[in-house]
């Protein structure tokens, strides 16, 4: 019988893109130049820097949020996170696409989130003001028995339901939501912006946000593959208040 | 102490609407009448039933996909359903608008769902395919008593970290995905057939769906809110083969 | 022979509408009391004013920027505005549903725009920062001369085709932008003030727009029934900035 | 001066993608294989033929209107086609991103669309069952030389009135909407299936659409360029009725 898997992490990679700080530019240039923007086009190395003049017109486009320059770009991430993470990802409807491993067509794997030590366990304060603490030795001790004792428990139940010629889609209703569930996301530069402003905390935010820590450690991950292939688009949005435009 | 309740049903209750089969008729009839729409406004009775010429109109709008004239209404649902059909329901982006109970904010209850007899829970072919069977008396039986098992010893850990001072957010990571949840939903005439068309098994539809059980059962619920508040509309979706325009 | 007929108006309509600021509270409570939000459902007065409990909770969401609940609710707007007005109208595409008079299946009408004398003529400065200025006479004069010459040029073409039996699509080509169009319009809270935020131009805007005058005039309109309809709200956009939450 | 230039066709150029049949297969297998499916994205070699197997999944997604892993790619077009056939492009509002040539901040060209002889002029028939006839040989002069005559008036006084210093956006109000624009256009294989769907008119559809020829002849060039980058999808659509799933 297959024994219980446990995991502390966040699984993101970056599958295909097409990403680059030019194309914002050129975006932005056509309500200026109309079809001459053609020209620019062939003119530019799109894998090189952008020039001075172009970090400039991004900056410009951030910081007054002329939105629709920032969406002719691409993302796709294949994720492994556990289910209370994917509810919190699968909110954000608006420039992001899913397609995610089902519980009805196959059968789950025995694969669990356990936080580790550095995740703050727990809450002080009231809702909307919340703040997290490491907990002490006993409560991470308690935690971690706790949640190895009901993926255990879940586990068989549901390993035992399908031996004994139950749906998937039935036998999977006792597993937790710390399951891991892998996902294709496929997103833009401005819906990622989006995502980024609200999933992350930051003391450059103009809008300050108060995340999950999971979905913060995937929005980070996110976030460094968005400052390899659009450095001048995420550092205008980092001087700018970290605000989508 | 707290125990597990279970609960087969779910529950969907509608709080709010402006729908009417009217406004579909005046928003198809802006296109050759512009300006002048709003003589037509003025004249009709908009809660008695729409005349048979524009009953006539909304079936060819609907035939013929023209699917706009169905977005100017909106529905407000409160529903409580566990957190598999939550997950489902989420899944829809466009003309869906959603707020649900947060397990970071509050303290979840001890509300689990439990098949109730007449659902279905062997399944039989392959994906894309399967064909659902209520199932033995034993097979019945021994769901019923993994599904109460599981809940009750998830549900404990729960309480039991809460009781040690654990956030609300990490505790209820043992909870199972049949952990009911309450939402409000909004959506338009349009998003909601769309919704439909996907989540019921009809015979009379067109492009045949195969969804869960309990999404369905929602679902129905739904549209026996709409065929009374939209009945002409409601009618010509279903004689349409269920396809939303 | 019809002749040409100028305006200088927007004409906007509240047509039906769903929008209280009870909703807001009440989405925004779903979160921290699940199913038993139902109860405050039955306790309020919907049509009265929201007490201050709850005027401070509406607040605080729409300076955190937490958006969702303020999607539960629906505005139709029947508009009559010239083409080029329409046109950034229709670039708002999340939350905003239209249906528009077709130029392929309907006659239009010769109605025209012809600008004001309160409405700026000349434009100082650079793309992204400029000012407008009324004009001289001698400018208003002749841009009013102008217009009307084209207008009445063009109609006249329109008609001559039409008469000769050249399809509506094809003689609406010769019609300037300035012709007046029809249309119905659907939003929700939400989607209402973020085209408020990006199409007014107000001291108290934390991120400032440069809206056409044209379209500023239809948005205050339409900010006017805002603010009737969900008073707290729409104070709370407004002393945050007016930065869509 | 500038005089009016003449033109009969849409100009419709890709500039960049990433799009791939492969991407459609992956998106659909994460269902079944969950994380597993990283081991097929590397196996596979992404720009050769798909294999048959996969050829079939698509068409079943295709039949069976599984629409998501149709949305892991994208398409951005730059194109310059008249005001006219550009204000119904823009009606598309999901999966579709534009950055548009400015009237309010740029110079317009003299450029304007004039029917091709291949271009039916007259229309028989009602609303949503019209038939297009090519037109007699005067009614073809005719409509020459009035849309040659209405450009050339109105462009001379729009030139007339920058000279005098009037705002961009005032002068152009004259313009006709067969004036030319451009803009870039982002879009994902399902939008981009949406928009061919109601924007062709083809034999094999299962719901016909009566789309304007001008912007047909744009969504045929869009066609050629999905068909070339992604063709075993291109074929699932056409095979099955061109209902975008």
């Amino acid at each position: 019988m297959t024994t219980a898997e446990f995991d502390s992490e966040m699984h993101v990679e970056l599958i295909q893109h097409e990403a680059s700080d030019y194309m914002v530019v050129h975006a932005a240039r056509v309500s200026t130049l109309g079809d001459r923007v053609a020209e620019f086009e062939a003119q530019n190395n799109w894998d090189g820097p952008v020039p001075k003049a172009d970090a400039g017109l991004i900056n410009f486009l951030m910081k007054n949020r002329h939105g629709t320059p920032f969406e002719h770009g691409m993302f796709t991430f294949r994720v492994c996170v556990p289910i209370f993470v994917m509810r919190e990802l699968h909110r954000h409807r608006v420039g992001f696409s899913y397609n995610e491993e089902s519980g009805r067509y196959k059968q789950l794997d025995a694969h669990f989130y356990m936080p580790a030590e550095h995740r703050a366990l727990t809450q002080v304060g009231k809702p909307g003001h919340y703040v997290y603490e490491p907990g002490s030795l006993s409560q991470i001790e308690q935690t971690h028995l706790e949640i190895w004792d009901v993926c255990n428990h879940a586990w068989d139940a549901y390993a035992r339901m399908l031996d004994d010629g139950i749906a998937k889609e039935v036998a999977r209703m006792v597993l937790p939501v710390n399951t891991y569930s892998s996902c294709y996301i496929t997103c833009n530069p401005r819906s990622l912006m989006h995502f980024l402003s609200l999933r992350t905390k930051d003391e450059f935010s103009t809008f300050p946000s108060y995340p999950m820590q999971e979905i913060e450690w995937m929005a980070r991950m996110m976030e460094t593959e968005f400052a390899r292939l659009m450095p001048v688009t995420c550092e205008a949005f980092c001087k700018n208040g970290r605000v989508a435009p």
